[in-house]
Order: structure tokens, then C-alpha cells, then sequence
């Protein structure tokens, strides 16, 4: 007898069985669509690199998160935590021959030896795009449309871009308070939310050692509500004379024109001056993304401006702007608002095997559906048409194509709609008809 | 001066920088939507594992191999290296919930710290699928057929499917010599191409401890040339009495019959008596793929059928039968026959930015394009036309559209076709139809 080996995964880590995973491959697929269609252009970096450029020189405080070992040649490696990193890395290394603009998007799995509370996983997607190589506002606007479009391409209609630009918030800092409180400041404006605006006021007081007046007025500021030009509007007349605050609005203004100008519906950009984003490297404009039906989601694609992505590797300055689609979140959202079918098949026609000796003639079938774009899968095995369709219903097949020897002499299949349980008898010649009636309904 | 980190990738890993990820991205998606069009359903599995899955109990001699380490909890974990096993892993640990047959498709990177030598690098994507669960010939027959597809959706005409059963070739070897051989015979047969016949010949004679007149009756066996009803005829004439002939020659009959009823053209699938597979776990069908002006690139898909996946993890029983694409080969083939071109956009259209007031209505043009399935990337700087148009070329556009002042008062695009670098003028409502012209044409 076996001693068996355990099948299990790791702690954190999880399989993807086609429940989880056709809804995965269906939104990366949909966002590769909306990021190609901008230019945007795919690239992909190894998951494993040498530990130093992951990390830094200094960076043993962030041992603790990242797989690091030795490797066969005892080279000091590790796999990537983000793609950010990564992209770093490679645009150091390969900016002379891309040249730029250089607009990339990136897919994959990163992974951090993190605590696995709350459905955090230690492999997890990425999926990130950015224009690298230029300060001009149209890629920060562009951003902007890139982030609503993807939301209407995964199905999305009650969601909200928030945008906030950090010029303009440094601007009001430097009004309000002495200038080098920023950083610290914003931090703690980032909390909001998670915490109180009393906390965070505290907090502001205690790390960015403002007064509580001063603090009281930074929240104000943040907590600004009313439509995109009354704020635009305050925002100018209190603070306009302050060179960043006056560079933050006319940038934000000119990606709300543009935002007009081409379309995107009233409502789906909005200001709001509490968007800080905690990173310190992001330097204009933010980006946050919320469902409106799921906001306690979080937000579900974050981004913004940077002034240089690679200084740990090149001198040669490289600003840019992108954001980051939560997959995870997104996917968990999309379940919780019943978006996700729960299909086990990519195909959703079966075709039943019922004489073993057709089985040319129920791949012929198949091939027919095949070539109009319609998966079809032949039961491998003819077993009972009853146990077929039962197969067939537990994996949410649509549709189920039958013939036996009277339907083989007439030349007709019987269509059969899963859902509905109806089924109807056709020639050979109405076959693709019939099912595309069944399959294209939602 | 800050002390830079050298930005560079491990030996034998490597970026994959747009013009070689475009590529890769267009055959994994053509791959996925033919095992999607037979029923195949996507599965993913972590990167890692417990090093004794993946590896065994005793597995130590493939180490070298195997990127393994400690985690931060002191387990004993490995970087999958092939996509079968966690396949086999995953099969036993969920196949109860997914039942059978399971059909799945799994397309992902899987790392191997071997030489580096002849483009072999240590981190590389395979690209599965596998019907498991029945021992049906439709399920080996279905397999030939997706070969074939993926062949003619990558874009191949002239390629060959060569197919065997191990039930043949082990009953021949019954016949000619000891049973108990096999293994040794076949390990020696599957040298072929790479060995002489008198290499392979002598190989047998040492390591399988035939005679050598029945290894050349082996050889002779393997060297049969004809058409498929030739052989097939050759092999029952005189091989006929013996029960694991007689199976193979039939699986292998009805696989043709069933091609040949859905009409896959004569010559694509062929036998080839001396393809073996040498892995010992393939106990039927087996298939390798050649592309006919490029056979020196080995087999560019191949695989067979097996009695038993996972009996590592379980003493359930999973027959099964797949294959594996061999992406970086067909990649290579694809390279060195010219079909890749060189671009380094996936959007074929530039939208010139000439007035920066107008970035709006630029992007508004582009956003026409896009809804109609055509990529537009607005220039981020309203640089010099013929700067613009140089990045255009470069990056393999194939149209842009121009619009400076005269333009907009008239209500016009100037459309240029950047191969043929002519240029033509037309209203705004038919600048989508110009610009098909050009990104449609071959």
C-alpha cells in the first residue's frame, strides 16, 4: 500500500479552480482590451531578481514580507512583492532602446510573506499600467479615461473616479502651516476613513507637529464637498495665489474639460481633496476608484503622478503617472454583488454522446458551432443521455445537442435549452441558429 | 552622488519588452480561445508548493533543478518546475468537488535553475490541457483535434500531427522480444532524430538487453513509411494476434476515421511507429507536432495519453490524455520564419497631438476609433508634427491622424498611411472608414 503525499497548498497561498478562474481570465481580458486600445503595450519581468534591486541597498526592514533565498549559484534572489519594482528595474535598464513616451501594462502574480487575515492571500495578480518618460497633463488626463473606461468594460455604471492632485494640496499645506509638514500631514489625511477626523487631527498634531487650528483647517479643506467647479472655484479663491495650488487646479481642470469634451458621463470624475494616497512618491495627480454600491470595497483601481520611477537604479529622470487595478478586490466585490456566474465550463454547449459509433458526426457538430464562435464540448463517453445532462447542468452549460439513430435518419438534432428545460427538434442546417438563441440570452 | 544599483536581470532569466510580449500575448490568447472552444476550462495553481510535492518523498536528485528554500515559517517549499505536477496535486485534491471527466487548460511560468545553454532560460510559460477522469478514445481523438486547431488558429498550414499508441509499440515489442524490455526499448527509440539508427540500435543492445536482430526489427518497424491505412494494414497483418496491437491499431483507426469525418485535411494527422515519447507515465496515444519548414525545431506540441495522474497524492485512480504547447519553440519557429512582425504598439493608430487646446477633441477621435475596435494612442506632447511621426514609425504604427487649425475650422483629418507615407484629407464622420483601410490591410 501507498504512503500518500498530503495534496495540499501552502499556508496563503490557493488553486484556482475554473469557478474563480474563468472570471479572473474574463477581466484581465476585457482590461488587457481597454489598455491596448489606449497603446499601452504589455511587458513582463522575471519573478525572480536578484534581492538588491528588490529591496535596495538598506532595505532589511522589508525582509520580513519578501520570499528571499539563496539560489543554486548562491546568488542572494527573491521574488517580486509588487510590479512597480520590477518596472523600475526594467525601465533603467531598457529606457535608451524604448525611447519615450513608454506607455506599459503589466499582469502577474506577486507574491509577500504577509499575514493571511481577511482573504490577503501571499500570491496575489497585479495589474498596472503607466506612461513613463514625460510630465505632460494629457497622460494624467488620459489616466483618468483609462481608469473609467476599464470600470464600463468590466460591467460597471454606478462607479466614481476620485481625483485629487498633490500640488495642490502641498499648496495648502505651505498656506496653512510651515512647509516640510507635507509628507507627515498627508499621511495621516490618507487615514481618513479608517479613522475619525478627530483622530486623524490628532495624528496630524502629534507626527506633522501642526497646531490643532491648523490641523482643523487641513481636515476642512479635505472634507470639501459640492460639485467639481464649486470646489475648483474655492479652492482658488482661498489658496489661487500659491504657485502649486494654482498649477493643482489648472491641471485638474483641464482633465475635467478634456473628461467633457470627449463624453464621459457627469458624476463619474469627481474631486475630492481628501484623496491623499499615503505613498510619498506620488507628487500630482491621484486617483482613487469607488463602486458605489461597494464602497466599504475600498478602492478598486488607485494611482497617480510620480516625479521619478527609478532613481534607485539611473540617473536619468523618468516622471511618470499610472494606477494599479485591484483584481482581488474587484473580483471579490463582483461576487458580492452577484456578478459572477458561477460557471465551471467556457463552453456552454454540450454536445451528449449518444451512439458511440457517431462520435465523427457529434464532433462535426461541435466544429460547426466552433467555427461560428461557440464553444462545444462532446461528452467523452456514452453513458446515459440522463447522466450527460446532469453533467452538463452541474457545470452551467447553456445548451445540449442530441441525436440518436431516429435523428441520425432524419437528419435533425434536438436542442435542448438547460436553463428553460425545453427542447426542440431541428434539421441539421438550423442547428447554429437554434443554439445562438439559447446561448446569446441573457 | 547617489551610488546607483546596477539594473539587470538574473542569468538565464529575461524581460520580455513589448515586441516580444505582444507576440507571446497573441498565442496564449489564440491558445486559450481553442481549448475554451472544446469545453477545456482554465485553472491556475501557486507558484509554490511544499517541496515534497513537488519533489516527492525521496526526489532529492532532481534538486538541482528546483529553485528550493525555507519560508518565514520554516517550510520546505520549491518553485513549481513543470505545470503536470501541481496539475496531479490539484487533481487529487479537488476532484471529488469537480468531478469527472475534468477538462482544464493551465498556462503559466514554471522555473528550472538548469544550464542556460541554446536559449534554454530558467524561467519559461508551458501551456497544458488534459481531459482526465476517462479512458475514452474520444478523449484521445478530441486531443489530436486540438493540436490540430491550435495549429491552423496560430496560423500554420503546412504542419504535421504524428501520432502512436504505446499499446502498439509494446505489443510489437511483446512480439519481438522479452516483455519486461519495453521501458529500456522505447527510452532508445524515442533517440531517434538525434541519435543514428545504429546509435539507437546499439543502445537497445546495451541497455535493454535485446539481441540486436530484434532491435532491428524494432528499428524496421519504427522506419515504416506509407500512408496511415498502409501502416495500419502493414501492422495487423503481422502483428495483428497480439491483444495490445489490436487496441492500438484500433484507437488509432477510429482516431483517423473520426478526422476524416470532420474533415481535417489528408496529411495532417500522421502515424509515425517510431514516435515514443520517452517519458515512461504515457501508456496509449501519443503525439508530437512538426511544423514541415521547420522540423529542426523538434516538436512544438506534444503529449499522450496516461493511466494514472496523481498516484503521488491519491489511490483514486485519473486516467488521462493531454498536451503541452511548446510556446518559446513555436515563438522561435514563428521568429525565424519572419511571421512575428516587429511592432511595438498594440494600438495601430497615433492620434498626433499639433494644437495642445485640442487635446479633447484628440482624444475624442481616438475614442471614436477605439469604440469601433481599433487602438488610437494620443501623443502625450504637443511636440513637432515630424517628431511625433518618427515615434509613429518607430513603434510600428500603421496610421495617424493629423489635425492642426485648418483642420478644425474646415472639420477635416488628414489620415497618413506610415508604410505607403500617403496622406489623405477627409471629413471628421469618415475618418474611421480611412483608417480601417489601412490597419485592415495586410
Amino acid at each position: 500500500m501507498a504512503d500518500f503525499i498530503e495534496p495540499r497548498t501552502l499556508k496563503g497561498f490557493r488553486d484556482y479552480p475554473p469557478e474563480l478562474m474563468i472570471p479572473r481570465e474574463a477581466l484581465l481580458e476585457k482590461a488587457r482590451r481597454v489598455y491596448r486600445s489606449y497603446g499601452f503595450a504589455p511587458i513582463d519581468t522575471p519573478a525572480l531578481e536578484y534581492a538588491e534591486i528588490l529591496l535596495g541597498k538598506g532595505g532589511e526592514e522589508s525582509d520580513r514580507l519578501v520570499y528571499r533565498f539563496r539560489d543554486h549559484g548562491d546568488r542572494d534572489v527573491a521574488l517580486r512583492f509588487d510590479l512597480t519594482v520590477p518596472f523600475a528595474r526594467f525601465a533603467a535598464q531598457h529606457i535608451g532602446k524604448l525611447g519615450t513616451p513608454f506607455k506599459r501594462y503589466h499582469m502577474g502574480p506577486v507574491w509577500r510573506g504577509e499575514n493571511t487575515a481577511q482573504g490577503r492571500y501571499r500570491e496575489f495578480w497585479q495589474c498596472d499600467f503607466d506612461t513613463i518618460g514625460t510630465t505632460s497633463n494629457a497622460s494624467d488626463i488620459e489616466t483618468a479615461l483609462v481608469i473609467h473606461d476599464l470600470m464600463v468594460a468590466l460591467g460597471f455604471e454606478r462607479f466614481e473616479v476620485r481625483l485629487n492632485n498633490r500640488l495642490l494640496l502641498n499648496g495648502v499645506l505651505e498656506e496653512l502651516c510651515a512647509t516640510g509638514k507635507s509628507a507627515a500631514c498627508l499621511r495621516a489625511l490618507d487615514k481618513l476613513g479608517k479613522l475619525t477626523a478627530d483622530e486623524v487631527c490628532g495624528e496630524m498634531v502629534r507626527e506633522a507637529a501642526v497646531t490643532e487650528h491648523q490641523a482643523r483647517r487641513i481636515l476642512d479643506i479635505a472634507a470639501m464637498r459640492g460639485t467639481n467647479d464649486d470646489i475648483l472655484q474655492r479652492v482658488r479663491r482661498d489658496y489661487g495665489g500659491n504657485a502649486k495650488v494654482a498649477e493643482g487646479t489648472a491641471r485638474l481642470t483641464e482633465l475635467l474639460d478634456v473628461a467633457r469634451v470627449v463624453g464621459i458621463p457627469e458624476g463619474r470624475l469627481r474631486l475630492d481633496l481628501s484623496i491623499a494616497r499615503g505613498l510619498d512618491y506620488y507628487t500630482g495627480t491621484v486617483y482613487e476608484t469607488f463602486l458605489l454600491d461597494r464602497t466599504n470595497f475600498g478602492s478598486v483601481c488607485s494611482g497617480g503622478r510620480y516625479d521619478n520611477l527609478a532613481s534607485l537604479y539611473t540617473k536619468q529622470l523618468l516622471p511618470g503617472v499610472g494606477a494599479s487595478l485591484g483584481l482581488d478586490r474587484l473580483l471579490a466585490a463582483m461576487e458580492d454583488m452577484g456578478l459572477l456566474p458561477k460557471v465551471a465550463t467556457p463552453a456552454p454547449v454540450l454536445v451528449v454522446q449518444f451512439v458511440a459509433e457517431r462520435l465523427g458526426d457529434y464532433q462535426r457538430v461541435a466544429r460547426l458551432l466552433r467555427a461560428e464562435g461557440v464553444g462545444a464540448e462532446v461528452y467523452p463517453e456514452a453513458k446515459k443521455v440522463g447522466q450527460q445532462l446532469k453533467y452538463a447542468e452541474g457545470r452551467g452549460f447553456r445548451a445540449a445537442l442530441i441525436a440518436g439513430p431516429d435523428e441520425f435518419a432524419n437528419g435533425t438534432w434536438k436542442v435542448k435549452d438547460l436553463a428553460k428545460r425545453e427542447e426542440t427538434t431541428v434539421p441539421q442546417s438550423e442547428v447554429v441558429t437554434a443554439v445562438r438563441s439559447i446561448v446569446d440570452r441573457q
